[in-house]
């Protein structure tokens, strides 16, 4: 099947986006993204002009997102699998967002050959959560790579976010609240200061099940904690803040 | 003024903890005790025949509270002001505690000289929470001293209660939100791993004013989050959760 000239291969579908007439690829078959990274997408700030890397792309979510939601100039992703990355490219381009986003394939871990060090405003990441070794795998291995740190762990990612930042440069990160002493020391021991902590609850009076993140290169200690993001009212409806994050 | 054969000094007064009939002396012209020890007397667990070490105590309200509200055999406040320690050591003996509790006259930095390493089940802190050089100066020495890292800093604390806890004993803090980064860093660093966090809110609406931490000695990562604690209602009466730590 083609789409505006692009092609949509068997198994995969076309998700709206309900935003900008936006349309997403993804294969159900693997990995799908969440609403951790459409809440990553509201967390993260991203001011005129400036040049944006998400690391471990996966579907592009986060790139077209940002690429709507913002006035940043560029929006490159970055995917370890090559068949994300060729899915994640057709996206863009059923999108004609080609002059925004670029979607490159390669390993976090060669930071260093990828990208001039010191060269993005912005770092965002919603990476695997699952340290290795740990929580059950008895999924497809593309699922299990995009859950478990197999291909990349929290180090890899928090150290190319701090070598690709310029200074005072910001990263946004997703990730799980029994992670969190993990992502503050590994933030710390590579240079990005943890400036802004928000837990996100599914309803207020349940344990947080997401934590966003802003860290700042080389800034001083002080941590905000705005007040906790509720995704649900009492009735399952979406709350107004979630509603906002999600459809303007 | 003496009370059951207890001087009571000038400027002092005699506060009604509301539980077994203990009281406490406080000088409000220095530090008097807050919430905050309160609701970390709710957050420990001390069980029976433990033994508990309190740093930087002040007026000794944790050991009180510990005393009456655990099966602990020995709870022990070690407190560096000279007057704060005698007038602690007057609130034991007014509560006729000389028997579980003692008050030690000393400085954490020296844990090593008083206490035998690893001989506490379980460590407790209220420090002060302001970085020496942050903050405002203008309150009286003691007042200063009891707010902001002038005697004590928050690795004094947690060095000191990594050493003397055993294996697997629990070290309970009280500590502010912006320092959260701080908090699990020096945790790691010293072998305490943070186990469960629980942000205190004054109204959920509002951002978090304390964090209660427990981190255990060599235990393996994996940080629980428990729902927020609330502090008021929206009519400002006391949660039932905060009316029962502090009355039952």
């Amino acid at each position: 099947m083609k789409i505006n000239g692009v092609n949509i291969n068997e198994h995969e579908r076309i998700d709206d986006l309900h935003r900008d007439d936006l349309f997403l690829i993804q294969n159900p078959a693997r990995f799908c993204f969440g609403i951790d990274a459409v809440l990553l997408t509201g967390f993260a700030k991203v001011l005129k002009g400036e040049r944006t890397l998400d690391l471990c792309t996966g579907t592009g979510i986060i790139p077209v997102l940002l690429s709507a939601k913002t006035d940043g100039v560029e929006f490159i992703g970055l995917e370890i699998d090559t068949e994300m990355t060729e899915m994640a490219r057709r996206s863009v381009l059923l999108n004609n967002l080609e002059d925004k986003i670029r979607i490159d394939n390669g390993n976090v871990k060669n930071f260093a050959e990828l990208y001039p060090l010191a060269s993005f405003d912005v770092v965002t990441a919603n990476p695997p959560y699952i340290k290795h070794g740990g929580g059950i795998h008895n999924e497809s291995a593309e699922r299990t790579a995009a859950r478990h740190e197999i291909f990349c762990t929290l180090n890899d990612v928090t150290l190319a976010a701090a070598r690709l930042l310029k200074t005072s440069g910001r990263f946004y990160m997703v990730h799980r609240p029994d992670r969190l002493a993990d992502v503050m020391c590994s933030l710390r021991a590579v240079g990005l200061e943890p400036k802004t902590l928000r837990f996100v609850h599914s309803y207020i009076t349940k344990p947080p099940k997401l934590i966003l993140i802003e860290a700042i290169r080389g800034a001083k200690p002080f941590l905000k904690t705005p007040p906790p993001l509720v995704i649900y009212k009492n009735d399952g409806a979406y709350t107004d803040e979630v509603r906002e994050i999600y459809y303007n």
